[in-house]
């Protein structure tokens, strides 16, 4: 899909969040935001997320079509020590390959977990995909790791951070986006619709959102636009900061 | 996928979010953790959710796996008057129908916007696809739809919220699904992951999670049992409270 006409290598990246906790409503899922934010610095661009119960099936067959798809997958959620956690078993089956008991990985945890404290449900969180890195994190004992296209996390959000941070040196970046934000304040988005698709038309290398917000004050709007050119975003918003600032002037009704 | 032996008849669902907004990491999705709990309510199981861009391709592509696969699809985004707006014809392709302004719609529209104040921008939102039944709102004048399985909602929360109220009469729903939650407090799931492992193996209609939070006090974690049946989710989380019981009071080494 051309989304712009940028000569620049896209990095592209899905997010999979793993876990009955998040379908079931039970927890918000923070990760997905943060890791968009995240890439977004490095110039790699979020282009879907799924969430998916968990379902050895269900995460393998999500994997498998994400990865073939797009630069980097990053999972999260499903890799410590209780039965429900089946997240890198399911990553070594979408691989194909084997899986057991990695000796760096139960290293990292032989630093945190006293000789008489390990055992088998503890030793699980270091079962690593044959032929992954691991991602150390600051945080826990047990790491991610990474395979082919694939980084797997912890769901605990500040676990997960801390092995983006871990596993960020690792990847292809790219050109960032540079986003500029107009406010249009109270003006209704029925009224600038039309001047503003034809800015948008104008040049297909700005990509340009509209977003209401329902505020105590009543509704307030937001235009965003998104390049990855400074020239061609700076015209662009120049033309939408006019039209708001006419708008704005207006005496028409709203 | 079985994931329990009840006899009942599943209801199942799947959210599909639609917005760059999401994808960047602007706007935190809100939606999906709002309409699985509401959904849990009505005994309907939320089993994926997808995000996708504002990508026409992309939306007719996700709302096809979706809908073949469950009884239920839930859109969030894309309903509004702006140019980047394009769910209602994205979903009219899905489905192999002409897509038009249409009469109901624009009556709901005329009953909030002045003649004087009415445009092409905001005809757009009464364009609804063929065969399609309105979901009308308490709360803005632009209606989603249903459309086979299919229930397109808009983005803002409180709308989407009221949009779901507005479709919930007409699914079809099944037997709530009972949640019994544990607190673990400070017992690391290394101490208790085998235990809980063999509960949960002895009744696979009771699906159990381990969920630990980082708090100011250290690592919390909680045990989550749900089931439909309340007499094994009751066993079930009895031998849950007894091995937490006996940690607590357990003096070896965490």
């Amino acid at each position: 899909m051309e989304r712009s006409t940028s000569i620049h290598r896209e990095i592209t990246a899905a997010v999979l969040v793993i876990g009955d906790e998040i379908l079931s409503g039970r927890t918000q899922d923070q990760n997905t935001a943060y890791i968009a934010r995240y890439l977004a610095q490095l110039g790699v661009d979020l282009r879907e997320a799924r969430i998916v119960p968990d379902v050895a099936d269900e995460i393998v067959a999500a994997v498998d079509a994400l990865r073939a798809r797009y630069t980097y997958v990053f999972t999260t959620g499903g890799i410590g020590p209780t039965h429900d956690d089946i997240t890198a078993d399911a990553i070594a089956r979408a691989f194909g390959v084997e899986i057991g008991e990695d000796p760096r990985a139960m290293a990292l945890l032989a630093k945190r977990i006293r000789p008489e404290d390990m055992n088998a449900a503890r030793r699980r969180m270091a079962r690593i995909p044959k032929g992954a890195e691991l991602v150390a994190n600051a945080i826990s004992a047990a790491p991610g790791f990474m395979i082919g296209n694939v980084v797997v996390m912890a769901g605990v959000p500040v676990i997960m951070q801390a092995m983006l941070d871990a596993a960020a040196p690792r990847l292809a970046t790219g050109v960032r986006v540079l986003v500029a934000t107009i406010d249009a304040d109270a003006i209704p988005e029925g009224r600038y619709a039309a001047e503003l698709a034809q800015i948008a038309e104008a040049d297909a290398g700005v990509a340009i959102g509209s977003y209401p917000s329902f505020t105590s004050a009543g509704v307030r709007s937001q235009i965003v636009l998104r390049s990855r050119d400074a020239g061609r975003l700076e015209a662009a918003a120049n033309a939408v900061r006019a039209l708001i600032a006419r708008l704005q002037t207006d005496g028409t009704p709203i």
